[in-house]
């Protein structure tokens, strides 16, 4: 399959390297997190985004902290703080939580293993965590294509494509499986708003692999819609609920009132361990409330005036009857929710 | 009536004056243009922005190129010249072209008058429509009132304040007038990429008079109205064709679709000088595009990739259909607006 030759997260001779998104356009720098405490402050900042790419980094920052275990006892002790540690980075997506169960439940399968052998287990399990997310966002990819052959073009949300991923992408996953057919879909990139994943991330992603990208403000959403210069919208997701209400990049939600209103197709596209079923609804999802400066500030430099209030929830909830299809790694889901959710993951 | 102490143009000792709106918040300097050229590019620049406030502008900028005229041959010329000029600085307020046609007659009307007086006539068009917009917003202000009276908060975009107009502003006349009664209606701003005229400019006059206002991001006006933290969305215009269609900065559409969504009142506020009677439908009103770098840099910084597409609209047109009603100086007009607003510019 066509995929930009970047993944986000590499594991690199005993080390775990990260691309800077906060860098990028401008800058493709690595850092290399040698601590628990650097992994979470990578996620917390930002510099490792996107929900299964969350996911992938907080298991291998469990490897960090444990990797310097002296006893079987010292190891269970560091890896459920540093899993209860890295639980508190981001509250939204649920990727993280469960890739943090994941390892935990890896580390504690077979108990007679050697220090040595808990070590690599919990290294190993990150590493498969990896590969199936990469293989979760070929499927991804496979089974989103039809529903997107033969459109011009598509607008997607902040940045759910490789960068947000082990590889592949979700949202973009279906645009690289078709690229790599021969058939290069044009994607609109809105820039998302406060931090420009859009501008910054997805524009620069699928340029480098020679798709077509034009860039708007999230603004500007309506008027391609009312001039048809999209036929669909495809976005991921932070967590999905049972009901499949999807958590989302704040401003998901206004984008599927606007192509429901416009008789456009809304796709969500996600892997299994994006589902929350422990959720009835998307009410319940915990959403992550961030600085007023990502709003009043660009850079260091101050754009709005001092002493105003700001509102600025990450995420936002879309509710289940604005979405069309949620394109999994086992296939299409389809309303009712309840009932497709439910079935797909049993 | 209660309204921000600073007006974006004033006539000062034989200078015209203008706040520099680009530098605003961080900056409050005036310029002072002392040619037709130099006016041209404070509109063009936005240095001077927001419907009214360019057609007042413009008719300054005819006096500056005709206050040097050495004939009434001369005089002729040279308005006929600036007013052709200034009408090329920006397409899609109607105010503009209005403001210039109103001078031209002005000057035309009494043919034997000297050139001294000619001039002076000039001139004092120029101030009499800033007198009446003043007079036409604070009108908008007590028709708005009503509407919004018992509200605790309300959305708008872009910038249609003081700062828009010769003083308290379209969309926001009815909270200051609101404010000037002792009811302080919290106003939700949306920062309006790519220019973020809400944070830069609609926060920062209502802070200067103790408004409560709060930003946002574009993207996140449909969870403040899905959360109810709004009870309705009001907006200038830069252009109304007589079906009722507006031309307002890029968003508006998006807004109107939310608002209808959430079951909100979606109002409009604009002067008589808003409305483009010989335009059947919005679908007549030339939309001005602006560069790229509006959404590529940030001030000098880059933040997207190089080589990539941008669309970059300043207005859109949302149709009548979502519009609860429109606010004049005369009165409120309602559906079916191709007959209010006929009746209304008899």
């Amino acid at each position: 399959m066509f995929a930009p030759p970047i993944a986000p997260i590499n594991w690199e001779n005993g080390r775990v390297a990260l691309i800077d998104q906060t860098l990028l356009p401008l800058e493709v720098k690595k850092i290399y997190p040698e601590t628990v405490e650097e992994m979470w402050s990578a996620i917390r900042r930002l510099q490792v985004r996107g929900a299964p790419a969350i996911g992938i980094a907080a298991a291998f920052g469990l490897y960090l902290a444990v990797r310097g275990a002296e006893s079987k006892e010292d190891f269970y002790l560091q890896l459920e703080r540093a899993a209860a540690y890295l639980a508190t980075a981001r509250p939204t997506a649920v990727n993280l939580f469960w890739a943090l169960e994941r390892v935990k439940a890896a580390a504690k399968a077979v108990p007679d293993l050697s220090l040595a052998q808990l070590k690599e287990r919990v290294l190993s399990e990150a590493l498969a965590l990896q590969q199936e997310d990469e293989a979760m966002c070929l499927a991804i990819g496979r089974h989103g294509a039809p529903l997107l052959a033969g459109l011009t073009a598509v607008l997607t949300h902040c940045n759910a494509g490789t960068l947000a991923t082990a590889r592949y992408g979700t949202a973009l996953a279906p645009v690289y499986y078709l690229a790599g057919q021969g058939k290069l879909l044009h994607v609109f990139a809105d820039e998302t708003r406060p931090l420009l994943q859009g501008a910054r991330l997805t524009a620069w992603e699928l340029k480098q692999v020679g798709i077509p990208v034009t860039l708007i403000t999230d603004s500007m959403a309506a008027v391609v819609m009312q001039k048809k210069m999209v036929q669909a919208v495809i976005v991921g997701a932070d967590r999905i609920a049972a009901n499949g209400d999807v958590a989302n990049k704040i401003g998901t939600y206004g984008l599927a009132i606007l192509a429901h209103e416009h008789g456009l197709p809304f796709y969500v596209a996600a892997p299994s361990s994006t589902f929350d079923a422990s959720l009835a609804s998307g009410e319940e999802i915990p959403i992550e409330e961030r600085g007023p400066e990502e709003i009043t500030h660009f850079g260091n430099r101050r754009t709005a005036p001092e002493g105003i209030a700001v509102y600025n929830p990450a995420f936002d909830v879309t509710p289940a009857r604005y979405i069309t299809a949620i394109i999994t790694e086992k296939g299409v889901l389809k309303p009712p929710y309840k009932e497709s959710i439910s079935n797909y993951l049993k």
